[in-house]
């Protein structure tokens, strides 16, 4: 295992109409969780990056968090901080926003 | 736990010269990888996927498998139909192919 927690944030856009994440807000979610992990030097334990469609485009912007396989949901900026401290780092999942997978 | 078997194989293509995995060699893995799934009705246990950088540039073209977090380096065309047979539907990793991480 190269890494204890590796997120897989999609970037995926659909046609127009269609429900998907979208990749203006996935990147900033990408950014954002590489941000807070480079800032707390956790970056040889933990990988967040892009990831196409995760089949979960009606509950976009979506994330799955492995090796534990959970799905978020609707994860926006002001979410982040929460799932690095509570989920990444002690293996609390978020529920609010976990998917029912 | 969405699916049994997640893979996520690199589309990532550096800048001119650097070692990487490449979009075309990706993107005709991904393709492959999902028709092998798809042509085995294993559709809804498992997924493959495209995915930014894995962080094993050197190794390309590469992949993960999670939820064990195997990672696979050098992966041709050719290997496909072997990966998903002895890794993902039987547990047995393709030993000459991963990466020891």
């Amino acid at each position: 295992m190269k890494y204890k927690k590796h997120v897989f944030i999609c970037t995926n856009t659909k046609e127009a109409g269609k429900k998907c994440c979208g990749e203006e807000r996935g990147m900033a979610l990408v950014q954002a969780f590489k941000d807070e992990i480079r800032n707390r030097g956790l970056q040889t334990q933990m990988r967040a990056q892009k990831t196409g469609c995760l089949d979960a485009c009606n509950f976009g912007p979506a994330l799955v968090v492995y090796p534990e396989g959970t799905y978020y949901g609707n994860v926006q900026l002001s979410d982040v901080t929460e799932i690095v401290e509570k989920h990444l780092l002690s293996n609390e999942p978020v529920k609010r926003l976990v998917l029912p997978y």
